[in-house]
């Protein structure tokens, strides 16, 4: 358990939480500060910071329950026309608990989440280069 | 392979994608409108369109995929300081291409990425009774 990790006292039951799944390796809780009604993150028990931390394993027990969650949410009766899932690793990607979380994010037309980028088509000869820039590092 | 499914034409290689990785199972390909240089989407060889059609073991092997990419982004040299990622399922989840994919997507800071919502905290007894629902729809 990380000192002062909130993710870590609700683990440890210090903390409050509404709690949805628990097994040995993961637990669901609802946000606190949901996009929508039926937000939820799915947390490693142990304390894991992010991606390069989180054993293959365990990051796959977490993703198959928010995958067995996301259908959940759609069966519940709470307002769900779609799904996100949304993982923040580092605080340049909008990292805020230092405690691998996945979000599960109910969505409808109308509510008020958006997304924007520069989003601009990239030329096929820099699509190439870097796709062998990462071949390369995914292969070493 | 789906009439028209543009990831159905790359999968069968009568389109044209920069590819990292291609597997039995999945591909991962760069994203031609990136949020950033080397933004990668996986998406598996079987059309697929979301959450729901989408097997237990194959949505595995995508996130597996995504999580050993994640780490790969941050070895490249590409502009990395944070990694997002993220799944889009279903038209009000900003789902376009109806074939399902899992993006990771490099960060910086500074970069044109946002995310917007009203986020709010939620009272807990609101909290716990959408737990409650959530429970009874996961374990039904």
């Amino acid at each position: 358990m990380a000192d002062r990790c909130v993710f870590c006292e609700i683990v440890a039951g210090a903390s409050p939480a509404s709690v949805v799944h628990a097994d040995e390796q993961v637990l669901a809780i609802m946000d606190i500060q949901p996009v929508n009604p039926g937000h939820l993150l799915v947390i490693p028990r142990r304390h894991v910071v992010g991606l390069a931390d989180l054993p293959e394993d365990l990051g796959s027990a977490m993703w198959s329950t928010a995958h067995r969650l996301a259908g959940a949410v759609r069966r519940s009766g709470l307002r769900c026309e779609g799904i996100n899932l949304f993982l923040a690793d580092g605080e340049a990607a909008f990292q805020e608990v230092f405690h691998v979380h996945l979000h599960v994010v109910p969505r409808f037309r109308g509510d008020t989440f958006r997304l924007s980028a520069d989003w601009r088509v990239r030329d096929r000869d820099l699509l190439d280069s870097d796709a062998a820039a990462l071949r390369e590092a995914f292969s070493g």
